[in-house]
């Protein structure tokens, strides 16, 4: 199956896709970062970003999405922003029938490196080895989104075809 | 000029759009709630969402968009579905090259009352006496929606058409 990570963000929304499934050999398929300038107007910035992540479903065509889930614990501005990217995300794919999952930067740190309290620099390790890179993705965004794609491919795949099914099915009763 | 007003939220997005002028009297276009369940999954509420802010920009052609900006001060998990609403509703509006404007709750009331202060009650009622309503629209987030496009008239007209014009111009120098 194939994945698209979304790490989202205002100035800086990390993008990777990562080809593969439990058990097997996972491949790079794209890595990149959607980036908005700080001091345009927050509607427009929204608009590019959607415009990006658009661009990425058109050109790689993932099975599935995977998003951060995005939590109110740090700088409140930034917060707001970092949701309101994620809103976009989730909208894009959704619209276009694709599964989508949330998983939080524990869950991610702990899919990859099998620790919740990873640092940046053990991800970006992990991530590089686990898709056999010559180097590190960077930014971190892009190399969280990567990490969020391997978390999906092996602790979401088969809960996220579980959804889809129930959603199909108009139960309603899938993660939101 | 005719404004869009969206108090954005997941559960219930108030919409409410309202014609007219500083110094003219105002006029009811429409007002109403795109409302999603509970129970659905996040990113099927958000295209909801988006489907119904499109059919309200459809149908009502706005002049310009007022959203209201959103701060992490009450419940968490409240406030980042607040905020996914409202990354949508700014999307769609700055998608179509609709001016779009964000006020506080505190310049909504404001605006409308004349305190910053003002509970539901208060704005319910200066919205109905406001746009010669025979009773006060319901929910209370239809009743902000309408008080937040009053707001925009008022307050924002001017400023959101010098905002079109820096942006045209390529300065980015525009409020976010």
């Amino acid at each position: 199956m194939r994945v698209l990570g979304i790490d989202p963000g205002l100035t800086r929304c990390g993008l990777g896709v990562v080809e593969g499934s439990v058990g097997r050999p996972l491949s790079l398929v794209g890595v990149g970062v959607v980036r908005t300038p700080a001091d345009a107007p927050l509607a427009q910035r929204l608009v590019a970003i959607e415009q990006g992540i658009e661009a990425w479903l058109d050109e790689h065509r993932p099975d599935a999405v995977a998003v951060e889930r995005v939590f109110s614990q740090h700088n409140v501005r930034t917060v707001m922003g970092t949701a309101q990217a994620s809103g976009i995300a989730l909208v894009a794919a959704a619209r276009r029938g694709l599964p989508v999952a949330l998983h939080t930067p524990s869950e991610v740190k702990a899919a990859v490196s099998g620790s919740g309290r990873a640092d940046k620099a053990q991800v970006g390790a992990m991530v590089t080895r686990l898709l056999r890179l010559t180097e590190t993705p960077k930014p971190a965004d892009a190399a969280d989104a990567l990490a969020l794609a391997i978390c999906h491919i092996w602790r979401g795949g088969a809960q996220s075809r579980i959804d889809a099914a129930l959603a199909a099915a108009g139960t309603g009763r899938t993660r939101p």
